[in-house]
């Protein structure tokens, strides 16, 4: 009903199911997934422009310095990075808009976009997440550990977010997040205009033109 | 997730399809449906302890005195109100609790349960409240203002509310509200029981318990 889009931020521990929720729900529903910029070398087959924005170190010091995104991080000597441009056109022209990226991120966007909602996915239960962070048994006790201090972290940001959608059926969680996302714009403080309608309606009708 | 009940407010204006939603969403899912209390006569074919409760204008004012309604108001000369112990008992239970009331009713829920989601369920657009408010054309001069100054007082509640729901065809309207309910759950205040188990289990997996 509003007519502002409304930002959505999903976040959630490594094996969640992130990307595939993400890939539902940009197929179904006419959501607008914002496009990461990176440094990082383009793998075979990923696009510019479609997986990634790809940049020299110098041209995204520069979106930094400009004040061109909304959050940006380095990992493992890349940068990642949110381009605000894209995303601020988006909602202003009523379009939702999805971020896929990480707590910290997620963060750094809410500071910005108080209004945005925060999804944080995981998997059912502490076990399953156990189960995923061990994996098949295959990694080193460094790999585990790697994974586990991430998890620790991660975990840590849980309560910083609006929802935790449960990633048990993926019909189930997408579906949750579609409506978690839509049901924002039946938020009171979204539906001003039309709240201010229906009082300006009775109005008239009070003075009797109806 | 959370293991106590949401209580959810269910306002809006006459009209505009309440009862109809109330009445299927108990009929589809687990919901309490609280029951006023009254000291209006009992109608043809209404049922003590369904329909309402029926009290004498003594014992309802003894259940006033001992605090044993969460609002109460008196209409056209009789009282209707909230019994809090049915509705606190199945919240404590894990039931989701549906309240049938009016706004002013809705405010002093909310005072009383801060957590409690407010639902304002309204027509499609201002046209359509109109055509309902003034009718089929056979109410008189009177009633139709009577209608106007009582639609313009629960006009100006909606922004006190959580979310409006337009109804505006039944099976939506019926979901999202069920929805919007269910989604309470996945909030993070609702969550610490769960959030904490997984951090829990991250910990002793730090701890190398694995």
């Amino acid at each position: 009903m509003a007519n502002k889009g409304i930002l959505t931020v999903i976040s959630g521990f490594s094996g969640a199911g992130k990307g595939t929720i993400m890939k539902e729900l940009v197929a179904r529903f006419p959501y607008f997934l914002s496009v990461s910029a990176t440094t990082r070398k383009p793998r075979k087959g990923e696009i510019d422009g479609s997986d990634y924005f790809f940049h020299t170190r110098d041209s995204f010091e520069a979106m930094i310095q400009k004040e061109e995104l909304i959050e940006w991080a380095e990992y493992v000597g890349n940068y990642y990075g949110t381009p605000r441009e894209a995303v601020e056109k988006q909602l202003m022209e009523g379009k939702d808009v999805l971020l896929e990226i990480e707590m910290q991120g997620g963060m750094l966007v809410k500071e910005q976009f108080p209004d945005a909602l925060l999804l944080f996915i995981t998997p059912p239960n502490a076990d399953e997440l156990k189960r995923r962070l061990i994996g098949r048994g295959t990694e080193t006790p460094e790999e585990i550990n790697k994974r586990l201090s991430h998890a620790c972290e991660e975990a840590s940001y849980m309560k910083s977010y609006d929802y935790i959608v449960v990633n048990d059926e993926l019909e189930k969680a997408v579906l949750d997040v579609h409506m978690m996302i839509q049901h924002q714009h039946c938020k009171v403080k979204n539906c001003g205009e039309q709240i201010q309608a229906i009082e300006n309606d009775l109005l008239q009708f009070a003075k009797g033109d109806y």
